[in-house]
């Protein structure tokens, strides 16, 4: 062609796969996808571009340093940075045209123009449920949300995972009670009593104000550990008449009571008492989820209950609980802790046709039936020698193949090559549908 | 709160969707991803922004007008107006790493920043396939396509659809023939003969140079009209010894053959020399498709064949042959003419159990073996009166409801609730995991 070449390669930051982790990648979704329908959550889709006005009503600092804003024409737009903002300005828009509880799932790219880092990703999927009530909103949705989570991992194939929860009212009551002012800054420095320690906890704690007699009691409160049922009574056991307080050691009891119903197993679930959450907007239980083995991740699963989900858009009162997954840094890190295992299909086909030199229309015959079966089926165009059609397979993973010549249409038997054991078995097209059709993925 | 409000919308151009036709539009979707996976086309995903020198290595006018660029950072970086060309970018940037033909499907969101009128979008859905040879393509992957655009629609539901076809070879072959040099001016006029009408055309091409005898000849040409067959005998009936012209012939009569072999009805297929596709990139089969009963809507799924796919990024030969499907447009054209009929199902959720006062336990118990098999589920968890919890599953359009009060869970038996016929059935609950189970949606 003579042009110029320009090299292709994509923005740092923005993560591009290659086939086979893409079928990966985009079975994990899917089993997202087809979790929380299973629980009721309507599918939600919203634009990527929203008024910058929108999206920055509620400014924060580290929201307004990141977000992809420019201007198109006369307007101020924006790359949306998650799915909660965008969430609150749609229930607020259709709030008429909606039924409440509004139990809805999102997933979707949101952007974010943080420094590049490993496992930090520009542009990354998030897989958001939120249940949002009308003025009010049963505790019972902070416990169905556990029982999501944990089908949502169980469905992805992990069985050793922690979800652990605590409540926001819990932690301020408890500060109100020691007469702290600041709950915002001591939540900020418990908040990282996981990375730093409780020596650097009792410090930042020390540079509040906080006097030694509230630090030890804080360090004191968080270390309370064992089962729900102790951390509960170990709360309940506090000398204190803060109605905050008094009324999340209510909710957690009720989140914990509820647990047993939804048939979530003990060891998959954890009340701990250091979990804080860095938003300032929860209000209720909050969650994080932990894959054991693997804890250097950090939280797969994160959330909580909220009061006010549209304050910056309506005056009506709408109480919500809602959880995310961060996908696109989840399989980064499953995929770097070598968890996923090796790809092995690059492609959707279960079955390759190849045609003999005459037999294009009976290949092509042969293909529409199976596809009508609902197996995806290719059929090999390309001229060539047949050891190269079968590399094709064999590279694609696709898992079988059948060589289509004018002995098999004579005979209506065909030989069904396995591709990872090499066996052939010979077999009429309708055993052929019925064994494929009925394999795992 | 007292705080200011921001009135909630969203920008001119964008289409947001209220549950019911969500649903709707989600169906279509996977309807499209389905069977472009029988197919065998692999997913495919890339980042919704690029350099800007990717996207805009070859430059044209309108692109460079509608495209949504800016500047991050040190980054001149713009967000994707098609799939075609981050296809491109990919394929030359992961050459190695991929097996040819290589055959892709992406389905994603692309920005187009045209002036807002009714039924175009700036931000819209493609869906799109290709199939990628390294070197050469087999013309045989021409007439796939027709399978495939085929399969789609059928499986959308439409029955009145052509499938319209042209070769690129052929227009430009006689043109050639007739000793035109500006190619491209005339194919842009013949390309608005729907539009404008044969006297527009001819006085467009009388303005571009050509005398009577030219301008006679190409109408004449392009008003050739009939079976595939008589349109193949006029064309080879022209006296011409013009080697593009008699190899675009040959190309048509043979994807024309290979069409019977795919199953596609005569009556969904149609030769029509009067379409030329606007983009100057294809070189073989041009494909359209309308629906019979709207013509008004246009070609609703459209593409060709390339020689060259990836000419600007690497000098690898990569020849190819896709089309796309703008499902945002499509879809909002077909809610308009009343096509998709009224939405009816606002959530996935197919069984609304509602607890009686002590029965949570129960319903939940339930809601999990339910759940279990495979079936959205969902329990009302807020109190009040039960004609408001049955109104909940009106609105939403779940089909099936049933009420867990002691005598149930006693006896086992069931009121399956129809909420369409309101008819009441006494099951247990096996039953009626079978009978939801196997209903359509």
């Amino acid at each position: 062609m003579g042009n110029e070449i320009t090299i292709p390669s994509i923005l740092p930051g923005f993560m591009e796969l290659l086939p086979a982790d893409q079928m990966l990648f985009n079975k994990m979704l899917d089993t997202i996808r087809n979790t929380y329908e299973k629980f009721g959550f309507i599918p939600l889709d919203t634009p990527l571009i929203e008024k910058s006005e929108i999206l920055l009503a509620k400014s924060g600092g580290e929201t307004e340093k990141q977000i992809y804003r420019f201007t198109k024409g006369d307007n101020d737009i924006s790359l949306r940075f998650d799915l909660t903002v965008p969430l609150a300005r749609y229930v607020a828009q259709h709030y008429n045209d909606l039924t409440f509880p509004f139990r809805r799932y999102h997933i979707g790219k949101v952007y974010r123009g943080e420094r590049p880092q490993k496992g930090r990703f520009r542009e990354f999927y998030q897989c958001d449920i939120d249940i949002i009530g009308n003025e009010s909103l049963s505790v019972i949705n902070e416990a169905e949300i556990l029982s999501v989570i944990y089908s949502t991992f169980k469905a992805l194939g992990f069985d050793d995972f922690t979800m652990r929860i605590n409540n926001r009212k819990v932690l301020n009551g408890f500060f109100e009670g020691l007469g702290i002012s600041d709950k915002a800054g001591v939540l900020r420095a418990v908040d990282k009593l996981d990375k730093i320690g409780e020596q650097q906890v009792a410090k930042e704690l020390s540079e509040l104000g906080l006097d030694e007699a509230a630090i030890d009691g804080i360090l004191k409160f968080l270390g309370t550990k064992g089962s729900s049922k102790h951390v509960i009574e170990s709360l309940k056991a506090i000398q204190t008449a803060n109605p905050m307080f008094l009324q999340g050691v209510e909710e957690l009891e009720k989140v914990c009571g509820y647990i047993g119903y939804f048939g979530i197993p003990g060891k998959n679930f954890e009340l701990d008492l250091t979990i804080a959450r860095g938003l300032d907007y929860y209000t209720g239980t909050i969650y994080e989820t932990v894959l054991d083995k693997y804890p250097g991740i950090g939280s797969v699963c994160s959330g909580g209950r909220y009061d006010s989900l549209a304050g910056n858009y309506t005056n009506k009162k709408l109480p919500g609980v809602g959880i995310s997954i961060g996908l696109t840094r989840l399989f980064y890190q499953l995929r770097e802790a070598g968890i996923l295992g090796a790809a092995k299909k690059s492609t959707p086909t279960r079955l390759l046709i190849i045609p003999m030199d005459n037999t294009m229309n009976d290949a092509l015959d042969i293909s529409t039936k199976v596809r009508g079966n609902g197996i995806p089926t290719e059929v090999y165009f390309n001229e060539g020698k047949i050891a190269r059609k079968f590399t094709y397979a064999d590279k694609l993973g696709i898992p079988y193949v059948i060589v289509v010549g004018e002995d098999e249409i004579k005979s209506g038997l065909f030989k069904l090559k396995d591709m990872a054991t090499g066996e052939q078995e010979t077999l009429k097209l309708d055993d052929i549908i019925n064994k494929i059709g009925n394999m795992e993925d």
